[in-house]
């Protein structure tokens, strides 16, 4: 079973990562569009064009499937992405949601907050999603500072603990329950999230696609070695440097099978 | 004299501003490449290629000079884009360098800071210039964050405090005496960087290009009015609207004369 990942930058390795750590897959193809990343603070039109071009990529790429790794563009853009595909096209807000069921906190007690890129905060679509699953306190923000800190590597320290207080201060007295991390970058900064909520639940993308995918696909493969490749509309280089730091392991590491 | 003002998104309109409250110009006509912003963190050929359309998007329009007002572009593909453009096309680093010159301090005992995107400090553009004058005390930083944070309008508090200490803290025993904002967002921090560096003297891109256009061309029209016309490779609404936030009045605030 070989599958594509795409992203609008290396934010999606987090989500490759999962995939690669699941032994489910034979291959993985990667493509970031780092040439005209960040998409979360750009138009919706603008992000649809760019996400058919990247199904035009993939049309023409060896994958059985394609995950959308990117939260922005799954909402923004999945439907017409299954639309122009040649092959099945999964986004990453589905198995968020469900990966919150699956916990089994009791609806009433669940304090859920979900952050996000501004395009997937406005868009609604998880708010709509987790409301319509009987969640009724459900608080949503959009934290676009958090990916320019995690790409400067700031995991930690002053600058996250005076971004985590400018976004989350008035939330203290909610005792927030679980966290839903809805930007590929954010599993980076988890531990501090959590942390910020005292020990609160996250959840993340990643490892709910592999538990989605699993379940719909009823996928139960294993493969010793998993080929991953990766392509990025500039800069490749820079993204397999960031692979590497987030520990996820390249083709030359990983020779095939 | 109608002038062409070229950034990557929304930062040049400081530079806008300063054209404008020159009354040197008829005409300003802005284009911001706001679907593919940011250019400081990617590649040199990406910028490349994305400063060549712009000028082809200027080869059409109505302008006696275009104006790079972004730094990344003006180290990375001025020459290129003056040998596409059927006009004149200036950047930002010498009127910069230019300005810092003429505040005819001591040049050993100015302490110089550059600070700028990545692409821009990696290109060692400032740093050659400015040390080419005879100037023995220059550092340079590539400072990335203030960029997100001045589009959060974070232009005070702890989160821009804790960023100031986190590019900056070893510099304190430098003594700078002179910051050269090399990024068009800067000169939003402006008053918080001086302040840090005990009241350092700012170099601020806009206002350095009309000093450098007053002498290079010997302006010395005045206009009543200017005409400010926006053009954005998306969401163009969102430009004007930041327009108005930092006090740029739009064609129809001020209509022609």
């Amino acid at each position: 079973m070989k599958v594509g990942v795409f992203d609008s930058g290396v934010g999606g390795l987090t989500v490759a990562k999962s995939l690669y750590e699941s032994r489910l897959f034979s291959d993985i193809v990667y493509y970031g569009d780092t040439a005209r990343v960040p998409y979360g603070s750009k138009d919706q039109n603008t992000v649809l064009r760019y996400a058919l071009e990247a199904i035009e990529f993939f049309n023409g790429v060896d994958v059985d499937f394609v995950v959308v790794a990117c939260n922005t563009v799954s909402v923004v853009a999945l439907a017409q992405m299954q639309q122009y595909s040649n092959k099945p096209v999964y986004g990453v807000i589905e198995p968020g949601v469900l990966a919150l069921q699956q916990r089994q906190l009791d609806k009433n007690d669940d304090r859920i907050l979900v952050i996000a890129t501004k395009a997937t905060i406005n868009s609604g679509e998880y708010q709509r999603r987790i409301e319509a699953l009987g969640y009724g306190q459900v608080i949503a923000r959009a934290t676009p500072l958090f990916v320019p800190l995690v790409e400067e590597q700031c995991y930690q320290g002053p600058i996250l603990d005076a971004v985590l207080q400018h976004y989350f201060a008035d939330l203290s007295a909610h005792a927030i329950t679980t966290v839903v991390l809805g930007c590929t970058h954010y599993p980076l900064i988890a531990q501090a999230i959590a942390a910020y909520f005292n020990g609160a639940l996250t959840i993340h993308s990643g490892e709910a696609m592999v538990a989605w995918l699993q379940q719909q696909l009823q996928l139960n493969a294993h493969f010793d070695k998993t080929r991953v490749t990766i392509y990025a509309s500039e800069n490749v280089a820079a993204v397999k440097r960031v692979a590497a730091q987030w520990g996820l392991p390249l083709q030359s590491d990983a020779p095939a099978k």
